[in-house]
């Protein structure tokens, strides 16, 4: 059972369903290594054991009575702690809420629930999933598996190294500036963004309501298809929520690569970046032109522009829904965030406004770039990891402070609502993972899913775990 | 040619098709009662007579070889003055404007032009389209057909009043705040809002991008049908534009209206009215049962904040977008907007974001009203128009300025983007024009058209004329 743990759910799941595995060993064994990790990479905040064994008993029953719902049935999954879950407490990292247990489920875990995944925990993350600091005040920082002393980034760190280590199969994130993309390159798994609309945020706590966006975090590519495919699809609770039809994402996964077009950015994307990460994320390039894909340049300005947009539109719009709370718990909340959401109440309309313009005019560069490209590549990170409450990195020949080095080449995505993922592509000479970031058109997450999968297929970067506890 | 002038286009149509009626002599006719009317009313601020003649030879000559384009091909159409047109100046109501020649079509007008339709003049609106005194300090009021002391309600005054008085056929106009409805109702003809999103706004100056519309002003409902057909679909130009796939407006309009529930709001929509447009409205919705339809009593809640949600945010979007010029060319604005665009520079972020966020609860709260109605039913204005530069109005037992009395029907529908029309349904003892409205759930045009079409057919207020000039 020790090994099977590690596997991604592609493998687990044709096992549970031959009912060679059992969803109650897979589920206890999950919980061991929550048991052995948790207590030194403080993933968790809250672990639902024992409602996780019924529901994994409950599975493997369902199971032998031959009603297999799908690839998910008997699964152990996490849950980022801002989503609700029924009967459980979900704090959003933050004092203000530690005690709130909502009496629904948010529509994503609803969704996981239905097709049998069994959860074992809610995971931690920044407070109100804000900063990339990860250095959490109230529950404390989630520790970079590869090197404990290093943060996960964030903010679904919890999520992250949940996954990195085995404590879950997969994990559910959300992704405001990079949040679930962030921590999955440094914790060296999996991570997607879906399309803006394509996953339902009901029940989510909203950092910002505008970019927001739930999504997987998974051990493959192939996970991370499986669970959108049960996540994606239209909510009426949702008005955000697309209700464009949700394809087979596994469907053509495996088709290959041939002629895809890799647009590489000639600005931004690959400046100031680390040495080892440009050579990493070269060779991966260099890789997927082996496999087919041909290298195009692509020209995409205005990227500089991101960086204020985003804050922008994040500090406008978390303030106007913590405002309340800050007048009446401002002790709830941590010096830091305190400062920046009452410098949001003194944001101009106009500001708000002209962010939100601008964001039209990203969505029409990006269209021109996809003109002549399938996907569009860059290195997910810039930079790695810093210790816990270290706020600086080096990003190559820039010493800058973390979130603008880890938001940089993320918000572009969070910002035109693009899709984008992050696929493991590497290790530095000190053991840290590397992830490259493919990005694709609106609601064209199979095309980044088959050449993330078509890459992963070919190196065995996703094979490596990190060292014991 | 006196009488064929004042035919709805769906009328004027068939005649032109089978070549018993010339679209020269038509445009003739138009710009006849362009000559006649536009020195009292004031609707145009451009009139171009020579490109008219030479598009309706255009047509007549297509039309003679056997090229008929369609129900718009050779009709005299008139443009409200913020949609651009190519090679013909584009004031906007403004004196910033006024010396502006665009070089390129909105697509709204492009797509006019594409069905044939013969363009006779850029319509009078208030400065940039905002505010509804109507009393235009750059190019003068326009003044309502049916008593040119007072005013025709705004924004698009110069295309009802040019619709009412047959110097065109039909107009195309906008509505960010009831600018298509509010003059059509007072000037007495058909004005149909469609969804956010139906048509393209490329090329139309914005007031306030997220509730700005483009819609038709017509004389007839099958008209409004008519011209939709034409504007609506997808345009690559207008990011915000729905690629959903347009509907034939016209194929179910006589298909009656048995069992279509009518959603009388119990709130808000039927207090402070004038008795005789109650009365009318009242008479209205008995004449639509009488057709087959039935009245179902629904509750939505917080349409008293909509007032303040709409100022929010057409102030911040409209001041960050002339910021610029505000500084540039203050002399250029008339004080009451200058003094309007400078507060907008104070509005904070939050408020912004706040207004925005409750659309969307507005928008639950209408379709959950949905469940049990396909229409709602009110009247258009609570107050009939008062005289040039008079902003005080008589709403039943509420004296109230202009801008609350005018919007107030009309905001709930650009705020939450649903479909709605006005459709003359009475009189008052004065002799001036009562509009009912009907809105529909979002692209459910048809719907209201069909209503809409149902009623003017068992009625004639539509055949009645404006006084001579």
């Amino acid at each position: 059972m020790a090994d099977y743990v590690h596997l991604p759910i592609c493998q687990l799941a044709p096992l549970i369903r031959k009912k060679e595995l059992s969803p109650v060993e897979l589920t206890k064994a999950s919980l061991q290594q929550i048991e052995r990790y948790n207590p030194k990479l403080n993933g968790f905040i809250t672990v639902t054991a024992d409602q996780a064994l019924q529901d994994a008993q409950a599975a493997e029953r369902e199971i032998a009575q031959g009603r297999y719902r799908g690839l998910l049935h008997g699964i152990p999954i996490s849950i980022k702690d801002l989503f609700a879950t029924r009967g459980v407490r979900t704090t959003g990292g933050s004092k203000v809420f530690a005690d709130w247990v909502p009496d629904h489920d948010a529509t994503a875990v609803a969704r996981l629930r239905q097709a049998g995944a069994v959860i074992v925990g809610k995971t931690n993350l920044h407070e109100l999933a804000y900063g990339v600091t990860n250095d959490n005040p109230h529950f404390g920082p989630a520790r970079n598996p590869w090197n404990p002393r290093l943060i996960t980034g964030g903010s679904s760190g919890g999520s992250g190294l949940a996954v990195a280590t085995s404590q879950c199969s997969a994990s559910l994130g959300s992704d405001t500036g990079g949040s679930i993309r962030i921590p999955s390159s440094a914790c060296g798994i999996v991570g997607l963004k879906p399309t803006y609309g394509r996953v339902s945020r009901y029940g989510a706590m909203p950092l910002a309501w505008s970019l927001d966006h739930a999504g997987p975090m998974t051990k493959s590519v192939e996970d991370a298809a499986i669970l959108l495919g049960v996540l994606a699809g239209a909510d009426p609770k949702d008005p955000t929520c697309s209700s464009r039809a949700v394809p087979d994402y596994r469907k053509d996964l495996a088709s290959g690569i041939s002629r895809v077009r890799l647009g590489i950015p000639k600005q931004f994307f690959f400046e100031h970046v680390d040495r080892e990460i440009l050579t990493a994320v070269e060779t991966a390039i260099s890789k997927l032109e082996e496999l087919g894909a041909r290298r195009v340049p692509v020209s995409i300005g205005g990227m500089e522009m991101c960086s204020a947009m985003e804050a922008h539109i994040t500090l406008a719009e978390a303030t106007s829904y913590y405002e309340h709370l800050l007048e009446k718990h401002p002790e709830g909340f941590s010096p830091a965030v305190l400062t920046d959401l009452d410098a949001g109440r003194f944001l101009l309309a106009t500001d708000y406004v002209k962010s939100q313009r601008a964001r039209t005019l990203l969505q029409q560069r990006f269209a021109e770039a996809f003109e002549h490209a399938d996907v569009i590549v860059s290195p997910t990170l810039p930079a790695f990891p810093p210790i816990v409450g270290e706020v600086y990195v080096q990003s190559g020949d820039l010493r800058e402070h973390i979130v603008d080095a880890f938001l940089r080449f993320n918000i572009p995505y969070d910002l035109t609502g693009m899709p984008a993922i992050t696929v493991p592509c590497g290790f530095s000479s000190s053991g840290l993972p590397i992830g490259m970031q493919l990005a694709g058109r609106p609601f064209d997450e199979a095309m980044i899913l088959r050449v993330a999968n078509a890459y992963e297929r070919a190196t065995d970067w996703h094979s490596r775990q990190p060292p014991e506890p």
